[in-house]
């Protein structure tokens, strides 16, 4: 089974590498972008086809490995 | 208006940093993970209402930034 685990920063938790994307799009001419905030993103292979036991064991991979929980939040997508 | 871009590595490209991420989960002793490819996500806020013309600034900011689009694909989602 495949799953998509997003990590992105929490509000209020600064970003500069966002910030360093905003004026690299800006100093290349790509006008209209306001803001741009940087996550990361993982395409997971389960070995289980049970939708309830691999969301148990991403949540585990996220608290554990995946996300800093304290300045980032993650999501789980089930594909 | 808000956007979402994710960029991937290509198929058949080697994502070491997924296989480390792998390895490490497999040492904490989460089991069931078969592998990890990691890509980056980026939340974009957009100054425009109009989602032809965000999709051509997004895109534009893909080609000539956000992506390299030898080894990456990347994916533009209008939120």
């Amino acid at each position: 089974m495949k799953a998509r685990v997003t990590v992105t920063l929490k509000n209020g938790v600064l970003d500069p590498q966002g910030k360093a994307i905003e004026g690299a799009l800006r100093s290349l001419g790509v006008e209209g972008v306001e803001s741009v905030r940087q996550g990361k993103m993982f395409e997971v292979e389960v070995a289980t086809s049970d939708p309830e036991r691999a969301q148990t064991l991403l949540k585990e991979a996220c608290e554990r490995l995946l996300a800093n929980t304290v300045v980032e939040n993650y999501s789980i997508e089930l594909l």
